[in-house]
């Protein structure tokens, strides 16, 4: 069904090469046309455009999928329809790809419908889900090890890494999506004594977050061959990071102000489905490493498989926009070199009976790869060595004010449509 | 105002000698009176009865308070009612205080009011408000030094521990109301290998919550003389904790799996205008002991004070059950011998701009102070040494199931009316 090249929208801006969101995709996201008048409601994007769920349930394009399924069409976030279960997904996701595609039957009657479509242009995007809890992973042994470096240089790695898939809570509040000033965060840096003023070490972090779908129940497990039906889909994220805050801070209790000054999303919610052609085996483990413990291992397929996610970082200087230079790419890397795939976290996180609620986020934790082009913070890139030389001459350590940094993320591969995550942009400001 | 005892109630257990809810408490609570049915309304702890604010409003006793704070008191959780400033909050404690005081001209109307009350015993209590965000801080110094000595002896306190309100994020989807069953949580328990099974060091903390009223935008800080008006009230916190989970995963990001099973709390919210005459002064730090950096100082009574509150835990076995034995006390602590002051707490977790949401938790950690028996949790009580001895003769290195744990709380001083917490209670089960 999805993934594959052939089918075409008569959306025209959605059958672009190299566009984001062709009928493959179809993410979910949140907007309103009028900022601070109109009420919020779903859209999916098509090409350069949103289909309004809301006029579609009323105007009778969702007219049989079932009442809790329109309902949730109607609501002022996802989270409702993360709730459902995967075959109401599918469902609704096959009316959608059946009313956009080439030669739909309905296609007159859409066009004739006022508000079906919103141009992207036009709308301004919110946070697709109200986010109940906020757990952030550190699935990414490249960066664990490069991270460790800097602290343990004899001994990077914790004994417990290849273990546990480590994670942490993070901040709820503070997520706010794509376009989102950031302000720099004031906190205690580290000295003799200690000094309270603006971090000057802000630093990003390159996540895939996962958005929870239908949740567990308080004191039940997830198996791992159930895990994936518990994952409603993929966004972008950036978790800005003090690391001199969180340098002084972090012992022994972990990051706090340091990171949940602001952590920015993207604002289209990739689904699963969109992804299928694009599973693939986990990454072999390293000779000598661990095999996972048995709840968090499974028969091929049930868990194991990865995810083929091209993730990058730009970076946009006040100077640079100036001189009317592109944003500079300063990283490349791909979740299927995470050390612990989607389910496996997804487990790990209900293996205590922790009830995970629909529309929880779960990040991965920086994604980083074994090369140096693929390094996803700055305290990896500079940590140890060298600034950072961007294409204008300038040279960063850490991020300064006026600093746009960009995430984006796709999925392509000869044969098969691209799924593109759309961006993921936030500014330094004071 | 309050806290003076010369007021008394029509309601007559409310004068009770040493009861929990006098007419200077009047907490907030959630309720309903049939499970599963009823909706569920706020309510004020008066006596062994609970005034039932939703009738209140309906039958217009709160006429004249201001329209958002009538809807407030009509909604099934104290979110809007913590979001309003604190002088709408002491009109509606005025006005609660005048119905049920002794000699109250409502007292015959409200008498004959069909619903006004409900008796606590026929009433099931639910979780007091929505959380948003559940932070743990590390307050007390008497606990990180014993817990820290288990670790490292010979440097029980991290350098930053006296400059730096240690905190982190909790699970906010697990906090459960008191008397709800708590799971044994299974999980990883160090090894080599490493093993995923029960929990084998289940652990109480004994912790003093307390819930953000009025919120700050995301980016703004919040001085520290004006952290108390982002204070509404106070409950009991247990935040159980599997000592043998933590141990393993909690390098480098902080606990997970070994805190985020459960979090019990208390139904009833105690304002901090009920506290208001158990004020102290914050204890003096230790000679040698750095002052607070300025954001966290300021003059006496802004932001220093402490409360006097007493704390307590007390453990009943499923065979002290059998015996018809009391349940027996095991630490009585009181938070005036934290390190940091609630006021500090919230000025330093707004320090970088985070936002604080109405209804939002900050637990205390675990209330310990010098002496042993208050000593806050069984680690503590247990880690280094001998088991601890209960009165019938059974001996616990650890929770075991069937074990339950209530905690209570209270401030009294002669001459002051007593205001208690009720009780944060908790049972372990398979």
């Amino acid at each position: 069904m999805s993934g594959e090249i052939a089918v075409r929208s008569w959306v025209e801006t959605a059958n672009a090469p190299g566009g984001a969101f062709g009928i493959g995709n179809l993410p979910y996201g949140v907007f309103r046309r009028a900022p601070g008048k109109e009420r919020p409601r779903i859209g999916v994007a098509i090409g350069d455009r949103i289909l309004d769920l809301r006029v579609m349930a009323h105007a009778g394009f969702l007219r049989g999928l079932g009442e809790g399924l329109e309902a949730a069409c109607l609501a002022q976030e996802l989270n409702g329809l993360m709730a459902l279960g995967g075959g109401e997904q599918r469902r609704l996701r096959e009316r959608l790809r059946v009313l956009l595609e080439e030669g739909a039957r309905e296609e007159a009657v859409l066009r004739a419908t006022p508000g079906a479509f919103c141009g992207q242009r036009e709308a301004e995007m919110l946070a697709p889900a109200r986010i109940g809890d906020y757990t952030d992973f550190y699935a990414s042994v490249d960066h664990a090890t490069r991270v460790g470096r800097l602290f343990r240089p004899e001994n990077p790695l914790l004994p417990n890494y290849k273990w546990v898939p480590i994670a942490y809570h993070g901040r709820a509040s503070s997520i706010v999506v794509s376009g989102t000033p950031v302000r720099r965060p004031c906190g205690q840096l580290p000295g003799d004594p200690p000094l309270y003023t603006a971090s000057r070490a802000l630093d990003y972090e390159l996540e895939l977050g996962l958005f929870i779908g239908p949740g567990n129940e308080l004191g039940e497990t997830i198996p791992l061959g159930e895990a994936e039906e518990h994952v409603f889909g993929f966004c972008l994220v950036n978790d800005w990071s003090a690391r001199d805050i969180q340098r002084w801070e972090y012992q022994p209790l972990g990051p706090f102000l340091g990171k949940n000054f602001a952590t920015t999303i993207s604002p289209w919610v990739v689904t699963m489905e969109a992804l299928e052609a694009y599973r693939v085996p986990a990454a072999e483990r390293a000779a000598g490493d661990p095999a996972p413990l048995p709840y968090l291992s499974g028969p091929a397929g049930l868990g194991r498989d990865a995810f083929d996610i091209t993730l990058e970082v730009a970076i946009e200087t006040e100077r640079m926009r100036e001189l009317g230079m592109a944003p500079a790419r300063v990283c490349q890397a791909n979740t299927r070199d995470l050390y612990w795939t989607p389910a496996q976290m997804v487990t790990h996180h209900a293996s205590n009976g922790c009830n995970l609620r629909p529309g929880d986020l779960l990040a991965t934790g920086t994604v980083s790869g074994p090369g140096d082009e693929s390094r996803g913070c700055l305290l990896e890139i500079t940590g140890g060595g060298e600034p950072l030389l961007l294409p204008d001459g300038e040279t960063r350590r850490y991020l300064e004010d006026g600093d746009e940094v960009i995430l984006t993320g796709y999925a392509e591969r000869p044969g098969l449509e691209r799924i593109g995550f759309g961006e993921c942009r936030g500014r330094v400001v004071r």
